[in-house]
């Protein structure tokens, strides 16, 4: 008995349009200009819909950080032993690094996953040790993965975001880490979107013109190799991407499947966003975008996505550092919806309305809704 | 004995130059590529300069919103009575409006101060009266306000200001509400910067290209009216401004003379620290900006300031909204500062170095510093 991936099938839950049109309405009667809470608004909204609710909430947030190695490492696209991924797992037990600041500032749960490295870290509390080998296989000389690797990493991603749903978690995060993996998820997002690595490629964390141009090179090598499968998303992610690239995009699917809101991080998490799309249409709808990446790639593939991302901080960490960032902007977003009083509750707006109406045939006849504070209209 | 405006004279703090550069070596041995928290860092380290430490806060947030009414309501650039201002006052008292809600979720001082509405509200919880006047007179035709509104308005934020220094406000935050503070602070900015109204009238929440226009003409008639005095910055913010807008205005001058940074809320409060960087050079070092507002203008008063806001999320609702959504980013930025490990405790980056010096003469050469998180850099 091997595990499959068979569950990817299952449609995504769908957004209850229903309640997007109550909290459309709220929002309305706010006392507030309409629109003058900007993307907050349209985030309580889009919230209210997917959790089903009148009184969407991101109290109960749920990360988890998937950890692999890349064979592709070897390809000198990383001046770095593939230890540090190691390294750097047991920095997430320890405490220590900034995903792990950020979900204590949360209150966030915090999971670790290590879906292979190429050192064995040792037993660390906090961190799943889910280890399919050290590291994914080289690329540019034959697939990332085999099939059962593939699916025991979507399936660890699955597994993810179930916990998250069991635990009641109001919002799933997802990151990663992995030394090498913005040349995976390049390459990823090259096959799934048709860019030459040119188009993609970035300097990641430092890269000068001569290291991008070489990257660019390496990832044409692994597309010239797998050319013939790319058209497919599944073999594109098996053959290209890489252990923890391929958890997210489960992750991410069965958060859809289950009707879990996800803050997508950067640039690796959306290439694997894009694949999560590709693999379940449906998807898309429970996805929100956190940060715009300063790795430059990233821009096109939001651009795919047709996603705007709330945040533009510079931030190029991974690790789900900038979806972290960006909760206490969807935390304000709800409370505002919920919390602020209406009109009616204020007696702010109906004299107003009234007032209106009765000039109406005076020189300054208002002719659109407003609202008392609303600074200046003439009509 | 009058109130007096001497105290503008006295010199603006000077940032603590050593502590920036202490907090920017920090950010380099913290496990992550350096800069790769782009402004969160920045922000850290800016704030430990202000504050003078080395491990910067902003849990104890003051906020204070300012009220007034503007005589220049009567040109017809606001379809609303004045006595909404006096309504909303009434609304932040009981907690209904947005940035009640705001303050309650960053556990934040907030305290509204009534400069003077058309209507008296009443005694009201949690609003000083400070009423000079019912609302500024219609600066089409006489200055805004006579000497001693000014000097009392500009004193009623320094007295903000210096309740936050008491209670230890980590950040101070000034909010503003008055129906028709858009043209205040249009006119205000249009007199500082030299742009010609149409330059920078907006459509506030919601006027068509006609209102615009109209408000627009009623801005330049009041910039002809002064045009001999509006050299003078202060003269500009007594004849064009707002008991609000100087009260925004003395907060920031205060805070700036105090030490106490100060995050900058949307268009009005922008124009705000306009006037007062203008009135006391030196203020500029204290102000941190939170939003881009989606009023158009927004962008060159920013300019005029060298300013770049930390979010963009088509805010414009005025009170401190802004500010307080970008708040909880500033603690994000102290908590990874203070609490993330550096490479030397997290026994990382050590090996690292150590392990790229040993190679040096091999093909993969590195040159320039590179530590264990960095996924790509090829020399």
């Amino acid at each position: 008995m091997t595990i499959t991936i068979d569950w990817l099938n299952v449609p995504a839950a769908v957004p209850n349009e229903a309640r997007r049109l109550e909290a459309e309405a709220r929002q309305q009667i706010l006392t507030k200009p309409p629109g003058a809470l900007g993307r907050l608004e349209a985030m309580a909204i889009r919230l209210a819909a997917l959790q089903d609710t009148a009184q969407p909430r991101v109290e109960h947030v749920h990360i988890t950080v998937f950890a692999g190695d890349h064979g592709v490492a070897a390809e000198g696209v990383s001046a770095f032993p593939q230890a540090v991924t190691g390294e750097m797992v047991r920095n997430f037990a320890h405490g220590g690094a900034a995903i792990c600041v950020l979900a204590r500032a949360l209150n966030a749960t915090l999971e670790v996953i290590n879906l292979g490295t190429v050192n064995n870290p040792g037993p660390l509390e906090g961190v799943k040790d889910y280890r399919l080998g050290p590291g994914t296989a080289n690329f540019t000389q034959a697939p990332a993965m085999d099939e059962h690797q593939l699916a025991c990493a979507l399936a660890a991603g699955r597994h993810a975001a179930e916990r998250a749903q069991l635990a009641g978690a109001q919002l799933f995060i997802g990151g990663e880490m992995g030394i090498a993996n913005t040349t995976a998820a390049t390459a990823l997002a090259c096959a799934l979107l048709g860019h030459a690595p040119d188009c993609l490629a970035g300097p990641g964390t430092g890269l000068d013109a001569a290291g991008v141009a070489r990257k660019s090179k390496v990832i044409q090598r692994a597309l010239d190799l797998h050319y013939a499968h790319l058209g497919s998303p599944i073999a594109a992610l098996r053959r290209v991407g890489g252990f923890e690239i391929a958890a997210l995009a489960g992750a991410y699917i069965a958060c859809a499947q289950m009707g879990t809101p996800v803050l997508i991080d950067g640039f690796i998490s959306s290439s694997a966003a894009l694949a999560a799309v590709r693999l379940r249409p449906g998807t898309e709808n429970w996805l929100l975008f956190s940060h715009a990446s300063a790795e430059p790639g990233h821009r096109l593939i939001l651009e795919a996505l047709d996603a705007q991302p709330l945040l533009n901080l510079g931030m190029r960490l991974g690790e789900g550092s900038g979806a972290a960032t960006a909760v206490p902007i969807l935390r304000m977003a709800c409370a505002l919806h919920n919390e602020m009083a209406t009109f009616a509750e204020a007696a702010v707006s109906e004299a107003t309305d009234a007032s209106r109406a009765d000039c109406a045939s005076a020189d300054e006849a208002p002719t659109i809704p407003v609202h008392p504070h609303a600074p200046e209209k003439v009509t």
